[in-house]
């Protein structure tokens, strides 16, 4: 630093002394947002991860800061939440950004796609390799900030109404499944269908479709899917470690005192937190109830997951020769998963292989 | 609630209503606080979770509540963090609770013991099935409120000089290892010893240990052992997901306002995320260079596991059948450890073991 630029600093710093009052009343403003979900009251693991962070934030400012969740539907349909946050209709939004896909493929990068990073990987990536800062240089386009706020853990791989022992199997097969999994299916000949919650129970018992897929045991078992379609596949090896984000309108990002902003950090590792270890403590019960009530657990056929990893493959090369920046992203993912699973293998892996062979014999 | 109570509430809202602006004035307190961590800067993963924390506490608070990290020895030494916090040296601490078995078994369940919990199912047990309010239950006669603030997830099973192929080559080895551990292998003819982290490599290259554990590859990397002690083994049985914690002095975490409560909570939650990502993202590479430069790979063998997890039941029915509060603990842990492992060997695990044999693929 020059002599000069260091006395300008230090003038700077006993005039900030000076107005320090003032300054840090204005700190902690009287602020009120509304949070718009995309995900329904019913689901309260995803939903839950909206309540605790909201009350974090609110707590930690003495009821200052309030940001009011609304379910989907209450202001905007679920699917509508991050454009609701794009053009200022709320300041923020809870929702999984793989839902936006159709706007670009890379929204699928900070959530899940198929074959992509489990859940402790998501954050090393997002926190620790710069995935966070990557994917917010995508979405300045989109005039949001996104935290990290939940993940769902590795999900299954969907209710069949009849097993699939080939890949031919799939071939005509009609799926309630969407976005880049869809795609994948689709080159395998499943037809993907797009159906709200609500409407998957009725189709799958009238033939409608012969499959669908929704999260893991604790979200499904409110559907009773295995009444109709008892097959239920595992892995979900679209959503190894689906992330929940918090979206936050850029010019309201920028309006808040950096006191604020690390406030809303904090509480978004909260509902990180919060949402993955009640996934993890709810999940194991909810299985042994599903399959107490006639779900049956079928392991996807090796060739079956072969066949969907090749077309996975394919559809993100497609992407991105088409895409520049899914690409720089993508591949980012794809060097860091390669270096995760390498050592993965190692202690992790061979630590819950022993432990589920143990539990077994004890 | 009887209508002379309602009333007598609205009045007492009213009347804090009223006095508004001077409750928030001192909501915002100016505090100064010692954290005295059990770890050495030169581990940048775990003395960088103090770092983590107390940053996040002085943005979320405008620098109003500021916690300064000592490093062990800089106030007390490493091993004597609780003692410090019960003791009122300082306000809190950093540390690993599996330190303080001498103290009683009970301060392992919180941590680590062998066998126990990986990462995941350790947040899931502490956050969403009553582990850290079990546990905070427990610390009451020590004088402090734990918070998870971090975790080396899953370790490795420490370095021989020699290959370790049958649990009969463990009968009179003399290895650095400390805790539940240690009085497992000591079952089995191994002489636990303990010597701090700079005495092991003189240690082993003397000859004088013929083995030592120190963390996982980024941290063990450090120390150089590949040179003198070339077998790595794996997994680290006794810490599949070992947590730290921040110990606060319950008379100074009741003494502060609600708001900083949070702030500490979720900014222990930062931590927490901050440190495992850290870990997941940091070890590839390390293992990696360990392995260029000499380390050479090798998993237990399964009758040494075997072996080792006898011993492990052993050790934990000899302590539950004297104390009753370790039992009550431990029993919980185990059953959610069956139950976690059941749901984790259907999607997390299928995940990972065909995300591993598909990357040797491609």
């Amino acid at each position: 630093m020059r002599r000069r630029q260091f006395i300008a600093t230090i003038g700077a710093g006993a005039a900030a002394a000076a107005i320090a009052k003032p300054a840090i009343a204005q700190s902690a403003p009287d602020i009120k947002w509304r949070l718009t979900s995309s995900f329904p009251k019913s689901l309260d693991t995803l939903w839950g991860g909206a309540e605790v962070f909201c009350k974090a934030v609110a707590e930690a400012t003495d009821n200052k800061f309030q940001i009011q969740p609304f379910a989907a539907g209450e202001i905007v349909p679920g699917l509508a939440a991050a454009d609701a946050v794009t053009n200022g209709t709320v300041e923020m939004c809870q929702t999984a950004s793989y839902y936006y896909v159709g706007k670009d493929p890379t929204f699928a990068l900070s959530c899940a796609f198929p074959f992509g990073l489990n859940t402790r990987m998501q954050n090393a990536w997002l926190y620790r390799h710069g995935g966070t800062e990557m994917m917010n240089d995508f979405y300045k386009k989109f005039k949001f900030v996104a935290l990290p706020a939940g993940n769902t853990t590795c999900q299954m791989g969907g209710w069949f109404r009849k097993e699939i022992k080939d890949v031919s199997d799939l071939n005509g097969l009609k799926m309630r499944i969407a976005g880049l999994a869809g795609q994948v299916l689709s080159r395998l000949g499943v037809v993907p269908q797009q159906l709200a919650g609500g409407d998957i129970y009725p189709a799958l018992e009238k033939g409608t479709i012969d499959a669908a897929e929704w999260v893991g045991p604790y979200d499904d078992e409110k559907l009773g899917f295995q009444k109709v379609a008892p097959f239920y596949y595992y892995p979900g090896w679209w959503e190894g470690g689906t992330v929940v984000h918090n979206f936050i309108n850029i010019d309201e990002w920028n309006k808040l005192p950096k006191t604020y902003q690390q406030i809303l950090r904090s509480a978004s590792d909260t509902a990180n937190i919060a949402m993955t270890a009640k996934y993890d403590a709810e999940n194991p019960g909810a299985i042994k109830r599903l399959v107490a009530s006639g779900a049956q657990l079928r392991p996807y056929p090796q060739p079956v997951l072969d066949a969907c990893y090749k077309a996975a493959n394919d559809v993100y090369a497609d992407i991105s020769s088409k895409n520049p920046e899914f690409k720089k992203i993508y591949d980012n993912i794809v060097a860091f998963r390669n270096d995760q699973y390498l050592w993965w293998q190692v202690a992790e892996y061979a630590y819950d292989s022993y432990m589920i062979r143990a539990r077994t014999r004890s």
